[in-house]
């Protein structure tokens, strides 16, 4: 496509290295900005600079926090004896939302991916070891909550392997059918694994 | 929802404000800048500040420009006799990528449309008239092309019954069934205009 200007097609190549954003939503977008006030470009990209240049990462966990230490690391209302080991923020927020859990968490920051060059070494794996090797740890269960994937599944295993000499219960997040799921859309391993996995009725 | 940080939740209300992206598009845009390096934030934010802060628009057709007169105003090989009228910049990148229009355009910035706010003197028709009504202009026919709604309506009602004074052919480009379109699929006004507007076949 050609552009009216090289100044439009410069913000338009930017906006469209996010991901799933094409070409045509970040014309979209960057006719919108040019369109409103200047001031709503300063906002948006002044918010942004502060972003990037001011966040931080919980010491503890690794979540995005304001502080040193995250508010749930920091609250003494969590159960600092069961551990969650996600991968990023997003998964801590969802669980958050579902207010089914009040232990603490354990953010990875990824998962192996050999594909995308991610190794043990790039996710915050050995940060968790020494956490849970701490003489002051509380922790007594581990819960593993990547997503069902090849790359979730070989961290699990690896997490597995390296915490599994410690006297700790290592558990992981039921896999089975989704509720409201209809049984006859399900895959054949999900519906494999939610028989396998079955649970007492009541 | 609530947001791990501060930073995060300013962030996702400025990227939330963009037209067709939501919180949850936001907030994945947003943490994706995050976890790349800083120069990609200040690539993008650097885009869209000099983009808002150093755009200009063409004297002549109004229309988005890196001069103070666009391309096509300026090129000697457009026919300066058949003048197009478009809402705004991707209308004029649509048509040019047709390769089917060789004259010129002109740029209204917007159509009529009291329920927004925007009057005839929000957009840029007294331009319009008074390029027409110019000594020096060779304009002979102008197309109306308008989106096929009420607004576009309204404003090519408008123009006509402004320049309809003037010794000039005013058209609109043809309503009709789409090309690939299923016939039974098209809805009655559509249909129903394109058997009134029906062409010679060949």
């Amino acid at each position: 496509m050609e552009y009216p200007s090289k100044l439009i097609e410069d913000a338009v190549n930017e906006v469209a290295k996010l991901p799933g954003i094409g070409k045509k939503t970040a014309l979209r977008l960057v006719l919108h900005l040019v369109k409103e006030g200047q001031h709503k470009t300063t906002a948006l990209t002044e918010a942004l600079n502060q972003l990037r240049s001011q966040i931080r990462f919980c010491v503890t966990c690794h979540n995005i926090s304001d502080e040193e230490e995250c508010g749930i690391c920091k609250s003494h209302r969590r159960d600092k004896s069961v551990l969650c080991v996600v991968e990023d923020t997003q998964d801590v927020m969802a669980i958050e939302n579902t207010a089914q859990f009040t232990g603490i968490y354990h953010v990875l920051g990824g998962v192996i991916s050999p594909m995308n060059g991610v190794g043990p070494s790039d996710l915050k794996i050995d940060s968790l070891v020494s956490r849970v090797m701490s003489p002051d740890s509380q922790i007594k269960e581990i819960i593993l909550a990547l997503s069902p994937t090849m790359e979730g599944d070989t961290t699990s295993f690896y997490i597995n392997r390296k915490l599994s000499a410690l006297p700790l219960k290592i558990t992981s997040i039921a896999r089975g059918v989704p509720v409201g799921g209809d049984l006859e859309y399900a895959d054949e391993i999900t519906l494999g694994r939610s028989i396998l996995g079955r649970t007492l009725f009541n």
